[in-house]
């Protein structure tokens, strides 16, 4: 515990081993942060990394950022921040499908996507294939079901979920989203539902947090 | 407004207009009464009808009430209590389906088809089919099809009522089950979940609520 | 399930048996998709329907439409985007009658009466009979009643669903508007009191979900 | 507030001086203390005063103090101890009606009658005319509005406050009941509608609260 | 029931007689209506009324309002939208006390008052005496304890109304503000509070709802 | 789809394909069934498999099922019942680890962990090294980081995910247990911390779902 | 962090260090562990430590204890289970004052008080002085601001907590208990109170916490 | 309680006193007051004190303060506004920490610290250590443990105050944040673990309630 090695920025640390211990760069997490403090923060990061990332950034970062760092990158619809010098597959034909209900819950699918694919995965996207249209579902089934790791991206009453844990059996990641009104009570109506899934061995995250799932995901296809 | 009938008991009103205005006589919620308040409105019903019945009963208001009306039945599973000296078909062929997730669904789905039976409707059980094994429901879809209400009964997340949303078009009663567990909070899921389904235009009752969606499954049934 | 005719566009299927299945075409849900998705959905729905319709759409979606689809329409207070080229009467003078409670609810109410409309029905609208006064009810009751099934509209308390349920001998459907504050919990205390109703039979849909009371009202009203 | 009266027992402190304050000796709220602390607190009580109570108490705390206080009686339906000695009418024909909605609201609504009742008020009792079967309220209506403060009791959807409170000019005291199942969540979807009460000026109580809405009734009741 | 007066608007319908049956016109809840819809109901009832209200009214409402009816008035701090051609006092040195516990609850509190007053009752205002520091209230309590009604009204934790309780001989009505923040989950805390406060006989009105509480005043102020 | 096998019986249907489709025959939920639908399930499943399991399981349905089959097993803690008559072990060395914060979470962490032995996998057990003594955690840290899987079991406030998300590289399952009282809303405060880890990438199940925490574990275990 | 001291027993580890690290042996949260885990538990412990306890201790451990360790006590209020061989007072005349609102709120109180004393403080007991009678609390003010410490309990409103904050100059530990019904939702209510006390400076523990009160009293008491 | 000075302005009272009874002036909870009331209350604070302050104040306050007291500060990080002519230190060397799990808690952070200072404490800052990486956290925990008050402020998931808690033995107070999203509920997953800590005897304060811990910590630093 003694060798670790960080940064100490104004009212943030840079961790620089997480890299070794846990696979992937400290990812910023934007939300509450000034852009001073993110644009310092990305500058440490850049200093030692070739591929790091921030989530839920807004674009006025991604705008004091870039005549510092002019190959950052920024992905408007999953408001990830990113550079990516030197892009490596790490996991092969592994592949992880990233499977929504909905077009409206594309941009956590997105953010989870895309944080699969900067850490080296290769993505399978399978988008609006919600249960109310099942056959939608089942026209992609074959495909879905030759990935690695399977993440379920769902508003409303997230019951995708509970069908494709049925249908696959892949490691599966649940993502409740917020996409819905009233008594859905901003997501939680979706997140309820995936922690009580009749199909047992689903992993839940919080609602709206594609990063979590990709990295997690991530995690899961880099066993062997 | 003025020519109801109803009998005055001690603490309890019996309408006796009921079976005129709403196609049935009053039904008793047997929770929170003693066992005599129940025994004495049973006993001011049976003497206005052949049929009546009275739900989440105890099976001592049974005992009490056996001496006096000696053809009463308690169903054990459902808890209802009832009398049906002249039972009779009133919609024909005109069948409602109650579909089941699990098994220890039953209670709630026998409550909802027995009620929908002394009403004077064929029912159709189609029992633990839920989403987690999708193909016994797709094997008792057509069945399911042909009915002409459908009544969708389902604990834990409640995927149920979404799935056969997409697949019937036909009227959808959801009943929400307390099965389940934890982060189910007692039905709460399952209600949330069914109240945000994606398969637009279902109906949803109480949790456990198995009369209500007996009762108007009926009187959707009753429509020509 | 081999059969099925879908459109998949970028981010989105489009459903095109639902029409034969389901007895409209797919509904969009406008509320998380940009104007483009939106446009390209719609788009694609001209191509094989005469009446087709969004909810929850934004008038920049109508504005960003309007030059591709000349006749498309836009109604303001229930926020329903639509086409209705042909339009039919399906349920001849089986009419869905919707009441609200006060005049706060009339865009739920008009989403499900427009909704009703477009699918093929007659609509009787009574507005603003809530049970603080309930002799507005009482002189509009006649009409009510003769109507084939009933959506009750209702902010607050919710409690014109258990008093219309009490009246009507018809299918009831209770729609929870978000009208009110504190502990309305936006909609909340309306929801409970709806599924909670003491009139059994009720059938509800989520909070301010007009369009699924109107779809199925229509269902019910199809029945025959 | 230098003159107060008050005895000091083991972990309780009896106010004294509470009659002439508040027109009623301290109420004992039975719940949560001894068998042996209620009777301590009752036997002090006796020395003082010729009439007192208290609430939700067990059977066996009425056993404890019979032998000590020979003429102290126990209402099983609201577990009321109390004695009265000297039962005067404070009010005159000023009556307090209570009114409830269901037979499964009469303990509550019992607790609320003989609280006012010993408190010196004439009680009308109106049970079991909830919302359901409206004619049975309006039946008795006239009666009610004679009265000169009304309380509500009622469980489920407490619809029945809204439609009081639309029809009588008195004040009315709101009490909801924990009768009811599922999304009724112990009484919560009552307050909740009481609270929101499209009827304005509605004064709750907490859930089961009889006693809090009869002591609220005689202060009224006992203004001129 | 038969001889009620009232007239239809669109969308809504405005009650002639309520100031019989209860005391003072119909009150407008301006929220969720249109500016249009508010101002002709505004002319509906100023053709029948000298002294009307509406809460909750936007600034925009009271602008649209004022070339047709001059005498309008509107107080920013209650939003309450009034015309008081005939100011009457109808309950003499009955007066009606509206404590605050900070200086925040104004508004509500002022909302309270000033239904009070156009009502026709003697209004005392003694605000920013909250429990944090108790002597402010206790210099007050004097007049407090003059007044024939108390209004408490706070945010926080509400422990105004629990301690007035148990000082004041008189009917208490509580009035629950949002004002605070995290935890009082927007007024929750202190309406839980005023519900379970240990002194018996409080009366509770919605967060934030001092017209509520103004009129239920009224009414028990207006008795004898 | 259709060569499913599953046969059916008295409200329940049993998928004998489970274990090609899912790797492990279908796991009974045995709260909520009778004990002899219980029984009816495990002897259809003896009939096919060697190794099958039933979790909470009361002991009264071990003991109608032992005399029908001798070799069924009941584990008391973590009320499994199960037969295993051919042990495997599927997944070699690669071992999972099941980490408590505490003594009273271990009825969960058994469900887990025997859960995953009886899939085949070879699993660690290290017990009560919650945060509150940090360094009990570090002690055991080089042996949990060895695991290919971990899964954290904690109540209270849960803290342990947290922490182990940091420190091991692994994929970790988090399982939020009862533990505890007052705020902890039965497992509700460990839930929502474990879903809101700042250590991104746990997947959460169910308050007390060891089950699913185990079969997850072997999910991901299997993967290679 | 090497030099821990710690045993291993089944299914717990006991700190050895803890008592140099926080100046108390580790405390054992007896719920949910087996009477058998307990009696090792305090075993290993009485090896060690002179004075120790446990919290929610059921009496049938201390008759599974009493056995092997004959000084072992027993409070049944608290429900502590101690040894305390060799009582010493570590804070001289630092007074730690108890103060409830009622006779009910007793047992969490003792929690609190016995903890505190058993740590080697004096502690000071006020019972019964709640708002509602608040010449009661006046009375005990005196020897109430003399104590360094001040833990306010209280269940119902809980506002106790906040007339206390304004009153004493010394720091506040607020303890919410479960006394109360209804929307006392098991002591949420009065949580929810203390969290948003008016008076700034209120720490506060969990619903029914006293060991917690009397533990975080203990170490401000030992400043110095 | 006959001699406590105070000022009375429009809807708002000053104490005076309450720099004796509590040590420090008055603090001005500036949300939901308006820029006159604010700088009514500041201009008459100004008048007897040499350092005060408000919290929660808008820039709008200060510019509206600026020109009357021309030495205010506004620190626009914990948005606290103040005055201090005269800083002194009360407390010598005993340091208040205040640790932070991110950067994002700062605001919040930053409010305790400054109030804590301009009570007379000195201050360490220890931010961005949270258990993620626990590492960062250790490092510091020298300078920590030597604090002789600790102050916890985390949002997420709030695992900082339970890991503190088990290593630092000095007062701790946590402090929730609204840092975080989806199941955070705006700071209420943090407050429930903070409340549910293993590491007993952590005082809580309200979601994003920097003052209160500030205030709180003071209090026990001026212990001795």
């Amino acid at each position: 515990m003694d060798t670790n090695k960080s940064v100490q920025l104004d009212g943030a640390i840079i961790d620089l081993d997480r890299n070794e211990r846990q696979g992937f760069p400290e990812v910023v997490y934007c939300e509450g942060k000034t852009d001073q403090q993110c644009v310092d923060i990305f500058m440490t990061l850049q200093e030692h990394y070739d591929t790091f990332m921030g989530t839920r950034a807004r674009i006025s970062i991604y705008e004091a950022l870039k005549p510092h760092i002019p190959d950052v990158q920024y992905d408007e619809m999953s408001r990830i921040l990113y550079v990516n010098r030197n892009p490596i597959n790490r996991n092969g034909e592994r592949t992880i499908a990233v499977v929504t209900a909905g077009t409206s819950d594309m941009p956590v699918a997105e953010e989870a996507a895309l944080t699969a694919e900067l850490m080296g995965n290769k993505v399978l996207r399978v988008y609006d294939v919600g249960v109310a249209g099942i056959h939608r579902l089942m026209e992609r089934l074959d495909s879905i079901q030759e990935a690695n790791v399977v993440i379920a991206v769902a508003g409303m009453e997230g019951a995708l979920a509970s069908v494709l844990g049925g249908l696959v059996n892949k490691p599966l990641i649940a993502v409740p989203t917020s996409v819905g009104y009233g008594a859905n009570f901003e997501g939680l109506a979706a997140l309820l539902a995936m922690l009580n899934s009749c199909a047992a061995g689903v992993g839940v995250v919080n609602i709206d947090n594609g990063f979590g799932a990709g990295r997690l995901a991530h995690m899961i296809n880099s066993q062997r």
